[in-house]
């Protein structure tokens, strides 16, 4: 099954030269397991310093909410691993926006007692946020 | 519809020469959604290092609760963005103040199952205060 | 109306040489606003690192809870801003108790919807305590 | 009786070049007091940095969930103290998969009013991770 | 009445030369005001880092689970104030196993509407174990 | 300012002849104090259950949640009363769909200390259901 | 001194012939324990099935929330036991607005260890109110 | 599309002839909504008095758990309406195991502001089991 | 060791001849196994309806509080078991109390991962109290 | 393997003529799958009304604590069904005790996204306490 269309994407300016920080949080994912089809569940959080207005990439340096919601629903039929998951989405939204820093955070629901979270960076995040991180996950 | 005048905004002096944080926070912020006209609802908060009495200023170091009230509900019947909501109460509040450093976070109920939090600073914000506030988001 | 006397205030000397923090939290604090006569209600949190024994000020190095008590009871009737409340605090108690460092931080139940956090600090406090405040304010 | 054998244990390789961080929360762990027989029964989280798609080790650079779930079910049956527990664990994952940085945090139910976690670490471990996972500890 | 005797402390050799973190949490701890007579209760929280194996020290590097509630539980007959409590264990602590560093934190419910928390600390406390130990004191 | 047209309101036969019981739950309702024009939030719950299947009124016996949304935002306008909105929209709904018993919880944030919860009811509205409801107010 | 002047209470017409039940919760109570001068902090509930519309005494039928609170502040110097503060404000409510049924609940906050829930009925309140009210206790 | 397969399902004896109640707690429902094809997601409670052991239907009193999961994984791709799918699933269990009494739960996640709880049941559902479910709705 | 003296408990005469409910939670409460000696801690709820005013008892019908303290600290030093504590709490209030109904409830810490609660009632306990209680327990 | 045997339980006399219930709740129960042998994790709760002194069965009318643990500890080796367990508990402890009514809640953590609560009743359970059970539950 082919991957979910990064193309699903769409951006929106930053709208300020001052620092920002924007976190979408979707506590409604679910993909499938590749090896036995049975659905995973988990919620998904995107966390970024967007490339500030005047500064290359600002363009098209905030991604556009409802184009988000509609590429994270494309993740409902595909079988893909929970490390998977995090590694597109990081990949796929710092192709987009071209973010100062960008956080990825999959937090899954228990199978056989287990539950993950599964962290994924780009750019030099800093300290503060990845902690803060953390603290929440439960 | 015109912004929401930041003329109503209103300070007091800072009232000491010794290091003070000034939280307020305000659970019941709504605004409109400038596509759909849907209303949106979140929280705002609001944390600034005042001008220390004694230095320029101070005067108007201190927003005064009661138009900050009045302030953000002229937002009501605003149709405006989670990130122009944002950036427009700090440019305001900075402008009002002249604060050794301010924060401002808004914190937004879901929609289509994902839910944001938008935050921009002024200044030299301490590593320890935007810690803090990830850390009370949930 | 005369503000609540400090004399109120008795100290003990610091039992120890090495490192103490010392936190009190008072959470049935209530003084009145002085411009409607309402009454305020908040929780009052003093935390401190005394002045060690064998040290300047070791004597009078922590300040005795009944005394402590019956001080802040006497803002009940005062009329008294928050901010004001809160420097109060902290002069009356540093006056006691010249410690090596000081955070008052006053809590305040909502008003119009907005509620609001006071900190004022004395001295050095080490980074980690305000965090660990603020991660509790709520 | 014989320790629970390393070798249930397997791995996949790492699937990014770029930083990540893997955590997995075991919340039925049981294993036995060795001196009264008597259950015992905790959480076990495993929090680490995988070697990085690329470098040496990094074939067998995560662990695999169900080998893991099996590994953690063969305590079941061991009479074995709190400390030891956790050494092994963290022994058994860094000999399998070599991570840059490791950390086992045991976290146990309450004996006789008394309740302990115990934390073992590989490498070195970023102090904002060890934070985050002291404040969820309870 | 004569002090508890930290003689019904007992230890045992830290099992790893690698880093290790022991934290014991004792919920049902009472004493008593050495004024009033009233019984006072709390929580008492005890985290150190132990001499590593192969380092002097390391043969009493951890202290006895069993001893550790016996000796807290002497503390009931004895009336003694909050901070001498919170001394008390600490010296006795490293009197038995002469950690790398310790810290103990007595929790105490409240008295005429003020509760206190009291840390005392030996050694080079990594700042996040202290951050940590705030966090979670509510 | 004229009344929330009832006319919004739409409805959709119930599907079924055996009982059902239907809740929705909005969370953020906001309308306005006629005596000062400030704005109010609360909770609006209505419980009912439908006209069954095959009786009088079951063409209508259930209302369509995007009209519900629609009919509940059209109050962020108006002035009107805690009590008022509460009966209002228990008549408005009952007038739609004739249900069996339907019951109104209006909950309101405070103001100046006090919060307050309003109910009304049509029809016999089983006692385990206003239990419930009320055991959930907090 | 004086007891609060039951004057101060003022109500508005039953907007409804059909059954209601009105719940105010004030969370900053405070009076005075009469022996001993300390302040007592608590939350007095207040719930009622006011006369219907169309009744005698619907005229008077609701509580108006702001001479509530003033009716509610007036304790504040007054010295009175808990179960005299529940009993006047019973009586109070009753001699005012003659509703159906009315509950009164004090919750205060402990002294000594032990805290204390006051509950003062008048009419016949139906059971799966009481029971509700106090599954809200805590 | 075809409907989920009640064939699905399978079940086992009742293992007694004493009363037992069954409840099944699936929080990681999902289906689609048949107008606009978004993901629909909630919690599916089934509770019920099984067929005793020794009475007819008992041979097939008890859903087996694993083919209960099956049939409520078939939802994932169907587009249904909340009403449907809590009744679809009452009906195929009744059908299943013929239970004394049966009550399905569905607890929706909130679209646009207002989230929804519906609930049918078959036979005479004893009223503290509804109570005890409403309680936990939340 | 001889018994708690009952004459420890003081009364005062009940203030009002309309229904009242009295509820007293300590939860410092501290027994001693008479087994092992070990110390145990739980948590002692007392209610009732006291004797109305008017009616015989009534000059007794409530327990003074600071009574009650000193009676159940005398607990402190006595080997009893949960039952008998329970037991004895019941029997010596009634005696004092001669109340319409009451009800005691002792919830205790767990030992060897077992936690307990009893309940022992003297009269017509109202089947909604006894509810209440329950559904608090936790 | 053998069941457990339910000759590890003891009995004490109940030590009371009046009403008593008595409740243990073991958060740390563990047995197997029967079919895959993985390990199954739940709480159990028996709640009972012993037979009261001076009636036939009082003289076992209490089970005793420690063997309580023990008998369900018993099960850790044993691969039994959710609805056996449940049973196996009731009948044991029902000929044990002889008590008025008694009943077990096994609460079971989740297996692929589902967890169960399987209850088991002897005597006429009053509705109230298993209303509160439920209300427990989560």
């Amino acid at each position: 099954m082919p991957p979910p269309p990064a193309s699903l994407l769409e951006a929106f300016p930053t709208p300020s030269r001052l620092p920002l920080v924007i976190e979408h949080i979707a506590e409604e994912f679910t993909s499938q397991c590749p090896k036995t089809g049975h659905p995973d569940f988990g919620t998904v959080t995107v966390r970024f310093g967007p490339a500030a207005a005047g500064t290359p990439h600002s363009e098209r340096g905030c991604v556009e909410l409802k184009s988000l919601k509609l590429y994270l629903q494309s993740f409902r039929t595909e079988g893909i691993f929970y490390e998977a998951v995090t590694d597109r989405i990081r990949d796929d939204l710092v192709g987009l926006m071209h973010p100062v820093w960008l956080q990825v955070v999959t937090n899954w629901k228990g199978r056989g007692g287990i539950r993950s979270i599964i962290r994924a960076e780009h750019g030099d995040v800093p300290a503060h946020w990845r902690t803060a991180v953390e603290g929440r996950s439960l």
